[in-house]
């Protein structure tokens, strides 16, 4: 995602608001297999935005909580044993999933091991791939036009079946908090929960996470607060379009 | 925990403060076998506290991680096989531990994995259950009266077998982090290692999170600000019971 | 490390700032197998001082990800099988690894298992042992004098082959947010990426905590606001060195 030298007007786009009141309203569940360094992140961005995370990966109860998630998220950094066992176990549940699965492949362009399981992720009905543009180049050969494609950079560039998109939003500061990009993907999926639209959804959240991000940055003395700023922004976006909804009904 | 209109006085229950200066007297070390996602906030909230967390899990040491700890926590969040087997050894070990336990039987209403260790583990001696309503609706009916429980809520019930007590403490915005009940599983284990009567314990545990909680709430722009006023609001807490138990003691 | 009366002088000493730019020029890549508790903070410290941290573990791609990293970081801090068998990969692939390897052997002078693996690791090439008293007292008569030994404490010792060195710096408040001292292992690890003597990197590096603890401490309202502030000053030392090597240069 790209600096940008101003800030933006404070009012966030149409589309983000009316998501960011759909989640809250309805509260997805986003099951999440991630990894262990942004699972905390993960979780504070979904219940910024009023999403609900899980994270269980235990082989005896993963296929029941996936089966009633609303959506799911495979990340695969530090990516293990009880990892690939989740993983496969939600390739044999793919005809009991409801809801859309964002696969981020972390690192599959350095790691066969995890372009194998990105490959096979990639099979599962309405999969979104997130990725930078590296691992998008070792995965794009192999997926379909059916699949939703998100390949983040100083812009960031989606596609899918109902057309392309293109976000420049975002700040330098994101890249230096751990687990920012694996909680982007966290935020496409409880989007993507909530509209049917894979790339509009896609887009929302991405235009969010970068818009909380300027608006952190403005005010943060470093790092540390910049990712305390972060989550603010988030659930200030979230509660403001709550509120707003809120009215617009009222009147 | 419910979400209080108007602040509290600034003063802490006479208990809280007790417990507190005796927790940071003691240090009590509380060995904890919980999830990936609270591990962080749940040592954080231990350290701020004055208590010594430890999260030792590998079969080979577990035991005598355990054996020598104040008192231990087992948290069914993100279970998997290793935390199985480290609850398999804390069973085995019962004649060894020489201090409280606290169970926290996250989601056991939605796993049957989970409940069928929750009820072992509530076997374990001095044991206490923690946790909200539709977890303890399913637990319930195979705990005995000599064990005591707490049930989260809006207003918190706790039962055991010196009696029975209500807290109204607490803030929405303890929902919105992750983890905040899990520590507060951990807060109950600090509390209970020194003082003999767990239903006190967990009265005073649940009422400083809860004030931390409000007052949090008084000064946070947002989710991720919050989470960071909670543990400065502990540490605070902790640092004022200390100074103030001094001070009457140089009286 | 000690706590100080009185804040030091603003000004970073000259070695601190000259391997801060370093690392900001050379982005050392530090794979870290390090405990859950603190991979989240021991990430952010690499990222706050411009370092790269990566941390998978599978057995199938942890060779490769060491053979390609800067330096790495072993800490035994809830170690568990997978950490076991990612350890004895880093032992097989020795002659594969092109930095120095930090070793920090979390209570080894309790656990027997870990004392053992440490034992062996410091066989690695270009081995630094960070330890407290406690440990260290267990693993001094095993360790040869090439090895760079720490000793964290009050006053820091760090003794290796181009000397001896006594760093102090630091705040109490620093013992009261978890992760801090497994991060310092892996700035130690940064560090001496970038810098060919193990002593004089080990002490860069623990002077940077150091004041980065001073100045947060100097600012905190408790406990969590001292872990935000510590990462701000630490990107902000990073930040500051930058511009001023750039500065220079233009001179």
């Amino acid at each position: 995602m790209a600096q940008s030298a101003t800030l933006r007007p404070a009012g966030l786009p149409d589309d983000v608001r009316a998501m960011l009141a759909e989640v809250a309203a309805r509260r997805p569940r986003v099951h999440c297999i991630t990894n262990t360094v942004a699972q905390n992140l993960t979780a504070n961005v979904l219940l910024a935005i009023g999403a609900e995370p899980s994270m269980a990966m235990h082989p005896g109860e993963i296929v029941a909580m996936l089966a009633q998630a609303d959506a799911a998220l495979v990340n695969l950094g530090t990516f293990d044993e009880q990892r690939g066992v989740a993983a496969a176990r939600l390739m044999e549940a793919r005809d009991l999933l409801r809801g859309p699965v964002v696969i981020d492949p972390v690192m599959a362009d350095r790691s066969p091991l995890r372009l194998e399981f990105a490959m096979r992720l990639a099979t599962l009905p309405r999969a979104i791939i997130k990725g930078n543009r590296s691992e998008m180049a070792v995965l794009t050969p192999f997926l379909t036009k059916e699949i939703t494609r998100v390949t983040t950079g100083p812009v960031d560039e989606i596609a899918g079946p109902s057309g392309k998109r293109s976000i420049n939003a975002g700040h330098v500061m994101l890249a230096r908090v751990t687990g920012t990009g694996c909680a982007a993907g966290a935020m496409i999926a409880a989007f993507a929960a909530v509209d049917a639209d894979p790339v509009a959804a896609a887009a929302a959240a991405l235009t969010c996470l970068g818009l909380a991000g300027e608006k952190a940055a403005a005010t943060a003395s470093g790092t540390g607060s910049f990712a305390t700023h972060l989550l603010d922004a988030l659930s200030g976006f979230s509660d403001r379009s709550v509120e707003e909804a809120r009215s617009g009904e009222a009147r």
